[in-house]
């Protein structure tokens, strides 16, 4: 156990032997095993010391990802990890160890596994709940073409909450392909997991007659028998002694378990017995998060993951901290305090993001009000949908991309039905490190479109408060999205105010073009309008649009100039030239966003910068544009084919 | 048991009585019930046979229904119905039997709960598995505000696959909400239902053993060994003797059953008992589809929903039947087993959608290539994904608003990864009696705005199967949308060939205005371009579009209309719009498509005409533009406040 991260590169000749082809991991002894888990684990925490990262997840997995490259024939035989956070011993263990210290960074690896990144990423990650489905596919695929090879979904407590592990499941019990699923339960996703499913994992672990007669086989019925005796006062508490694994079993799986996540050799000794078993396998196993770091163990939550430690020149006097402004979501999760304690009829829904939604201080004064649903997007938002029904107002706070996740939930159970339900549409746009699946990108095309929908893109973070407040008091479904990272330091003003439903409000005049801007891109729209004399506008809401400021710039000006942080395919600026389209005006039209790609890993400002999502790409918009380029010349649609 | 349908309207006294308030349900007799489930039962063979609909399931939930209106106090009390089919009894008995001949027609009843239509419909529903997450929140919100209620989720076992129906049992088992939930099976979804849990339902409707247990309450401990002594022989047979409603009661849930569901005097006990209880309860029944009418009974499938009885006048000859064109799902499915034939890597996914999409045929012929996932839209396109990433090469088969529940895994599982799935798109477009939540209006936006997407519309049945062709032979992830109904009558060439991607066709030429079409509203296009002597393009495909072929056309008209059958916002012409923009062209454009509305139930042809995806709306296109409406005094911005 360390409680100090290592500063300096570990010693790993174990590591260097297999990276050398010296050793293979599948020849590894048992004691040379388990140095390799303390290589490995030193050398994690050396390296995530270095660059910041998720960190727990990848300490409470060393001894099981050791173990299935140990038993498996990889990348032949396939691993499927959910959730990519656990995946830092596996990359260090498949050739990625001298990459590490580019993780999450642009051009470096992904924090997540990554199919373009190393055959032995069968399965790229980023929300959860996936690898049940995918090694599934991949398991009747390798059935189906006659091909002999292992398949092993590795999946944890908190993403089998995901509606989808469960369908796998169910599907899986059926069809019975040859996949063998290791539950990973370390008693929490990424913040403490709620749900039946937690209950039950615990009872499981606790039911220790049960575990006694699972070890001596030989005498089983007779401890059956004495568990029996035990249990029989109540059949419920019967049924928990006996059956442990039922709810697996129940859907046609083989149950085996639990087992401690840590022990190697019993790890490698049921791996390798349940790997050569046919039809569906669970193995039920219990790891600590942030395993071997003391720190870590004590406090899973806040070591979820790790910014990079500063290194520190002691002859420089260290700079007082320049006190930043809020992050949104600290701005949101403020709000959401502030109205819960004036309406009594606030609820406040996050699905397992408490912490990063900024609902800490929430969920403590208003405990009564907060629903935490694990990794449940579908249900978060139809419970919502229900609980506006009848009568009460709730606030389902969510990032973007999650959204997506509960799509059809949005359309059918609130919007059509025209229910009260607000939307904090957290991390909206590029994210930065956690790269394309955390993106969230795509929510104005995909909620414009969706009738009785309101749809505010604030442009600070007091206009974040104040479109809260009033997406709030608007009687209906509204959205508010709003990015990852800090504001840009104006007031926040305490008092909360509805502002006009589709109105903006013009920043600066100028003339010719005029830069119609959506969201929080709005200092780099000033920048290019200072070069470019133009106005700018900070329209506050894609939907809907405010068509009179529309048609007074559309009559003034030869060019408008739309920005968002969105795909430019359907976005907000899309439904400007709809608009214009649509009430016959001429007026030129350029949109600033997103192109047709998706945008890797970097920093929060890389990925603008290489999104096209500055002051730059703004004057470029402004530019004349050159002659059409021929189709057979178009790279783009060359590239399709 | 009737094996006819009524044709004349029955006797119903009762039913009569409760209208008009002579007698209440809540203190009806047990013989009056008995003879109350007749009635509905006769009156509902009855108004099915004039107005085709939704069936089996209706005829399965008589008992139930009156058993629910009888103990619960409705609409104080809630009922929240999963699936909408089953509803029928439910709006006989609450004040709509005299509209149940508008049933699905435009301005009648609709096939589903609908809020707006009546106080006793608590929560729409259109797509399945929303109930227990709507009814938890209906739970909470009676608790949060002190109200005294009951609240009861009736829901089938088919639509207990999805999973977001487990996301919001495993959260009840936690939050435990005062819900009851009837879990109605009737082994079968809207096919034949698959997965672990039909397994697990069978078998627990086979333990006799725990039934009799269970039964004689008195005897208990001794039956439990008696049971015990059977099974001990494997521990397994014992799991599954003594514990049938594990999988519930591990989640936290009391769990009855299982109960005869046409038992109505035990089913009024069980409810009165269950409903008086705190916590989640699940009680446990079993129906039979169709049950009292016999030709449904005994073929389930195909008495899911009935057209209505033609009426025969006796003077006038029959009619010969008329050879329609194909339906485009029959398209498909002949589409897919000529690939099978040639192709030994296709496999076929669809989400308990057998014969509305057309599988039937290749389900029989290639059973080993055929997966019907249940109702799991999220696994279903996961489970793709990993095939794909295998080397198998699958397509999905899904309806157009089925996709929105797996839009997640669509961007990221799919798309981002670049795997080779090709999706079969089928109910795109306006779909009549089903209603809103049933139109497929949303895919053009949602998909277009995801990059490694390619997107084709065709505009026939022919170019449908060749597009599917093309499609298919694409190296990356496609969709094909094509609408509900029958084809137009082209010849289909039975030999396939790849349409090359990103290319439209001139269909007609015209002067000064193009109609840019995208899919099946061309015949419409072409009637208009008759009077306005239009050129008409058929695009085929939304992404990539023919940027060539746009350009000429930009280049030489004056005025682009593009036409689709899909949202105006973000749809295939807001790209078009984009494109123009994009590259600098000032040709004038305007958009036919779905305006920002849901579009209620009628016909195919009346949605078409109720949206404007007809040749008149093309002409109004065509037509000068009114002047910009000032905002303040434009009804769509008021609307909205």
């Amino acid at each position: 156990m360390q409680d100090q991260l290592p500063t300096t590169t570990p010693d790993t000749p174990l590591l260097e032997a297999l990276e050398s082809q010296q050793l293979d991991i599948r020849q590894l002894t048992e004691p040379q095993l388990l140095s390799l888990a303390d290589e490995v684990r030193r050398f994690l925490l050396f390296t995530v010391s270095q660059t910041g990262g998720h960190f727990g997840a990848g300490l409470g997995v060393v001894e099981l990802t050791i173990a299935l490259h140990h038993v498996l024939n990889t990348p032949h035989d396939r691993i499927v990890w959910d959730v990519g956070h656990q995946t830092y011993p596996h990359k260090i263990l498949t050739g990625r160890r001298a990459q590490m210290h580019t993780m999450r960074q642009a051009g470096g690896l992904s924090g997540f596994p990554k199919r373009s990144e190393s055959p032995f990423d069968t399965f790229g990650v980023g929300h959860s709940s996936t690898s049940v489905s995918a090694g599934m596919g991949m398991a009747l695929a390798a059935t189906q073409q006659g091909i002999k090879r292992r398949t092993v979904a590795v999946i944890g407590d908190g993403a089998i909450t995901g509606g989808m592990a469960f369908e796998a499941l169910a599907h899986a019990g059926h069809v019975r392909p040859n996949l063998l699923i290791v539950l990973n339960d370390n008693q929490m996703s990424i913040g403490h997991n709620t749900g039946g499913l937690a209950t039950y994992f615990a009872k499981i672990w606790a039911s220790r007659a049960y575990i006694s007669l699972r070890e001596g086989s030989k005498k089983l019925l007779e401890n059956v028998r004495t568990a029996w005796e035990v249990a029989k006062r109540t059949e419920e508490h019967m049924k928990s002694m006996v059956a442990p694994g039922t709810l697996f079993e129940e859907l046609g799986f083989n149950y085996i378990g639990p087992l401690d996540g840590h022990d190697l050799p019993q790890l490698v000794q049921a791996l390798g017995n349940m790997t050569e078993l046919s039809g569906p396998q669970l193995l039920h196993i219990r790891t600590v998060k942030g395993k071997g770091y003391s720190p870590a163990e004590a406090d899973p939550v806040g070591y979820h993951a790790l910014n990079k430690l500063e290194k520190s020149d002691p002859s420089v006097p260290p700079k007082p901290p320049m006190p930043k402004p809020p992050k949104y979501q600290d701005v949101f999760g403020q709000w959401l305090c502030d109205i819960a304690a004036v309406d009594p009829l606030l609820i406040g829904i996050t699905p397992a993001m408490c912490e990063g939604s900024g609902m800490v201080t929430f969920a403590r004064d208003f405990p009564d009000r907060y629903y935490d649903v694990a990794i449940a997007e579908q249900h978060a938002v139809t419970l919502a949908a229900g609980m506006a029904c009848d009568g009460l107002k709730p606030v389902v706070a969510i990032y973007s991309t999650f959204l997506q996740r509960a799509y059809d939930q949005l359309i059918h159970d609130v919007a059509l039905q025209e229910l009260d339900v607000t939307f904090a549409l957290d991390r909206a746009g590029l994210v930065g490190q956690d790269g394309a699946t955390h993106h969230g990108v795509f929510d104005l095309s995909y909620l414009r479109c969706v009738p009785n929908m309101i749809i505010a893109a604030p442009a600070d973070e007091n206009e974040c408060r104040q479109l809260l407040y009033t997406a709030y008091q608007h009687p209906g479904a509204a959205a508010v999205r709003y990015p990852r990272g800090n504001g840009i330091g104006v007031p926040i003003e305490s008092e909360m105010s509805v502002l006009p439903v589709g109105k903006g409000r013009r920043v600066r005049e100028g003339e010719a073009i005029a830069i119609v801007n959506f969201g929080v891109l709005l200092p780099e729209a000033l920048v290019a309008a200072e070069q470019l004399n133009a106005t700018v506008v900070d329209m506050r809401w894609v939907k809907p649009l405010d068509e009179a400021l529309l048609e007074a710039l559309a009559s003034t000006h030869e060019l408008l100039i739309t920005v968002e942080e969105n795909m430019i395919a359907g976005g907000a600026g899309s439904g400007v030239a709809e608009w214009l389209a649509a009430n016959g005006l001429q007026c030129r039209i350029k949109h600033v966003g997103i192109g047709d790609e998706f945008i890797e890993q970097a920093s929060q400002q890389q990925n603008r910068d290489m999104a096209g999502l500055n002051a730059a790409a703004i004057l470029d918009a402004a530019a004349p544009t050159a002659p059409v380029a021929a189709a057979a010349d178009n790279p783009s649609l060359q590239a399709i084919h």
